[in-house]
């Protein structure tokens, strides 16, 4: 269920790239971001994406429910380290799916030997987002001030967040 | 003395890049990266790269002695914190070039609409940085455990660094 994206994955998948862009409380992506550029930065520049397809045996068109994708956070001396991003369509929330992914990206960034995972800007007030990292074993390692703003509550801070992969 | 670079600034610099990064206890590039690369990186990508020029009078040629680049550290809702990255070249240093291409680059980024400055990994053992960023306003907001591996003391932690901008 969960595999490597291909661009229609993405095109299925845009809708809800846009709306969790839109809504600017959780990705500093520009809002209002185009589909080139959304590609261009989620599908081309890591390493690799995946996507969470859940399959409907009466339906011929499998459902894109989410998506992450995986890199380097650094190069050279730094590059042991990865960095990753997840999303969950809005209407696929709370089935699991975002714990799903990280822990899908933990075995995978341990296959491509990255001995570590670090999030650089997680939003302080998203706290479904928050919980969930710390409870996968992800510890905040610094909190940047007014790193964000987000739509309604204005500028709020951002967490750095790291685990190390044994 | 500190003005825009150009590619010519860029390839008088270049053996004193090369030296900084092959010495791997700074930056997190790779230390046998090319020329194109390495321009791509510290001059096409970001949003402006200076650099630091001593004038000689009997001299035709003026020296390159540091550079420093701005970009935005994040974008939409996070571009209004910039990051910087300051080389000072070895045969050069304890003059002061690296404090005043920080002050320089501050005013530069008051004046591009930035309000805060954050610099990702700031190698913990290198002290003359990490001083130099705190006597300048910057506090240590995180550390990222073993983040850089250095040339002669392997894993070594990086800090994050922050400073508000009036």
């Amino acid at each position: 269920m969960i595999r490597e994206l291909n661009k229609e994955d993405f095109q299925q998948f845009w809708p809800d790239f846009k709306r969790i862009i839109a809504a600017q409380n959780s990705y500093a992506y520009e809002p209002d971001m185009s589909f080139e550029q959304a590609f261009e930065l989620w599908c081309t520049s890591p390493l690799k994406t995946l996507v969470y397809e859940k399959q409907n045996a009466y339906e011929p068109q499998n459902h894109i429910l989410g998506t992450y994708y995986i890199k380097a956070n650094g190069m050279g001396p730094s590059s042991h380290i990865c960095n990753c991003g997840y999303m969950v369509a809005e209407s696929a929330r709370g089935q699991g799916i975002a714990k799903q992914l990280c822990l899908h990206s933990q075995s995978l960034a341990k296959e491509l030997g990255f001995s570590a995972m670090q999030f650089n800007a997680v939003v302080s007030t998203n706290t479904a987002a928050v919980t969930l990292w710390q409870k996968l074993g992800f510890d905040i390692i610094g909190t940047i001030p007014n790193a964000y703003q987000h739509k309604t509550l204005g500028f709020v801070d951002s967490y750095v967040m790291y685990k190390k992969l044994n």
